[in-house]
């Protein structure tokens, strides 16, 4: 007989993983064996990205041919080209980014491939293309044509280009960068699991980042950082002072028990060692505005939080205003999570695919049993 | 510290459900307490589908009003109507299927709700709209127009109808019902536990249904009802008598390590309850067409595997050949298996939708520990 559940498969171990390793209680993360400290100050996202795909950081000639194959897999695939405008149109930012990489399947040659050495080429094709296919979105909604990719500049820095349309500064695309590098892999997360799930039946790679592209979109999961800065917007726009509305609204919402959003982690007993760098920069940012409003309520959310409920700011928490800050707006944040997020999922269907077993759990039943089955005009 | 993984989550019970249960030992499946038996004999799909998505089985008005919701529901969005040619040209059945759903949510005032009387309204919607987007896509490749809808037909036999052009005669229709009766809900079989792993997220039903799409394209899941017909060709294309070569083609496949596609089930220890059903099925039909052939060959199969590896057929297996008979596609059986399963994906996500916990595992680490991150150039 099986055993009683447990809720949401907390504490239960799914699968093994060489790509990302957290200690939840010292407040650690690893992305192959590298404290994400030492990333987030050191390595570029192609690096990251390449680690997590390729197994190992690359030298000098590795990371030049990565980069090249980026940069000639940032052209969008003729399917979702057409229906860009479509699309844009009638759906949402991740309902979109959703349809566009199932529909850039047609134009990846080695779609139908779960060979490894497909999936190390459309792992980087996917990673390639999934900022531009935000910044085109955002361009089409705009009635823009999309600014032309600049192959000499990161993903970061491309990025950032295409999605203003013109070259972001220095110290705001190295910023940027950090973002992604900070987001890029995570364990066993919500949408990682789905893409392992989807894999693991030997589905194609497009198949497991579109099921992934789905998942993160709820708001229990990457659309938290879209709330949060909805929250700050709206506490703002209240009236009166921005800090103190902070303190009097926070304790209200969660009087009446609600969530605030991007606070807590399944895994994190401490601080997420990602919203120390977050923090950090979102700082940096806010003073280099001129307006450092959302910053200081920012930190007034955390202290009042921590305080109240014990709970500490999530990736997600200083990644809003981070994003914010940068010029980005709101409604591409968790877009904006896929882009880095892409890189780790990709690695973990090449992981899955290397080591295949269908991953299919048992349920416990709490419905009815033994039931007749009445005729209709019975019932 | 998290205990070592079960490889695949076998007999890790993943969830509570009140939709469906197994009983592996004894070859037993229940629809919310209903033996499969029972309903493959007496319950029409939409009586199935109303009871895994609305809780109980319908009296007649119920059943009436819910037929006339399907109906409705099987006029194609625009989106999905406009992008029907490009992506026909251009993916594969499962991949095209996967596309056309996500642009669907544009055409679903309630894509964006999760409210359980949305959620409601979209299981019927989506069950309604799956056969008719296969039809749609088999007529575009066809280049002809789709066949239009008859709302006084069934599910089943307008699906036939609106493939093939024709009203089907009674008895195809009413062993197609039987089909898509048998198909509906498995417990946590990958797909479901995929759109599970998706709406825990509070994603919305659609991002959890194209989660889903791509989990059942794997030919480690639904992908395995076109491998047995494939095998099947093949073996009596090879020439000679087709029964024989079942048995030294398939000896030879074993010999040499080779799975048998359409054979052995993580939870079934015996014969799959749904296979008793899709095998009589089979043989009538093979019985009527006037070649039984195929029919011949997969016993001769099914013999020759439970005698060499003691395995027994699973659903897909007979599923293969009924589907043949009825003269559909190879290349559609998967979506078909999409099209019955449809039913129990929307049950699923309102059933977690209604008590919701994130889904979010721990996972084991086995890579490499404490690495320190070298400068690009001493690499």
């Amino acid at each position: 007989m099986a055993e009683a559940p447990s809720r949401g498969l907390a504490d239960v171990v799914a699968a093994s993983t060489a790509l990302s390793d957290i200690d939840g209680h010292a407040g650690l993360l690893f992305y192959r064996g590298y404290d994400i400290h030492e990333l987030a100050a050191n390595a570029s996202f192609e690096e990251v990205a390449f680690l997590l795909q390729r197994g190992s950081a690359p030298n000098r000639g590795e990371l030049e041919g990565y980069r090249a194959e980026l940069a000639a897999g940032r052209e969008l695939g003729t399917l979702a080209a057409e229906s860009l405008a479509a699309i844009t149109r009638r759906q949402h930012p991740m309902e979109a980014l959703r349809s566009l990489v199932s529909l850039g399947s047609a134009d990846d040659p080695d779609a139908e491939s779960n060979e490894p050495a497909a999936n190390i080429r459309k792992a980087a094709r996917l990673t390639a293309q999934q900022p531009v296919l935000i910044a085109a979105y955002h361009a089409a909604r705009a009635g823009r044509e999309l600014p032309p990719a600049d192959p000499s500049l990161s993903t970061a820095a491309n990025f950032l280009l295409q999605l203003a349309g013109q070259r972001p500064d220095a110290r705001a695309a190295e910023i940027f960068d950090t973002c992604l590098v900070l987001h890029a892999d995570h364990t066993m997360n919500a949408s990682t699991f789905a893409a392992r799930v989807c894999a693991a039946t030997l589905a194609d790679m497009h198949s497991a980042v579109v099921a992934a592209l789905g998942t993160l979109s709820g708001p229990l999961h990457g659309g938290a950082n879209e709330q949060v800065m909805r929250t700050l917007e709206a506490i703002r726009q209240s009236g009166g002072d921005p800090v103190e509305a902070v303190t009097s609204q926070v304790r209200q919402r969660l009087a009446h028990g609600e969530k605030i959003m991007g606070f807590g982690h399944r895994v994190y007993k401490t601080e997420d060692p990602r919203a120390t760098h977050l923090r950090r920069m979102s700082a940096e940012l806010a003073s280099a505005s001129g307006d450092d409003t959302y910053y200081r309520m920012s930190r007034q959310m955390e202290e009042v939080v921590l305080a109240d409920k014990g709970l500490y700011p999530n990736v997600d928490f200083f990644a809003a205003t981070v994003y914010h800050y940068l010029g980005i707006p709101t409604d591409l944040f968790t877009p904006i999570f896929s882009a880095s997020r892409m890189a780790g999922w990709t690695a973990h269907v090449i992981e899955q695919h290397a080591d295949n077993r269908l991953i299919r759990p048992d349920s416990e039943y709490i419905g009815d049993r033994g039931l007749q089955w009445v005729p209709l005009d019975a019932r």
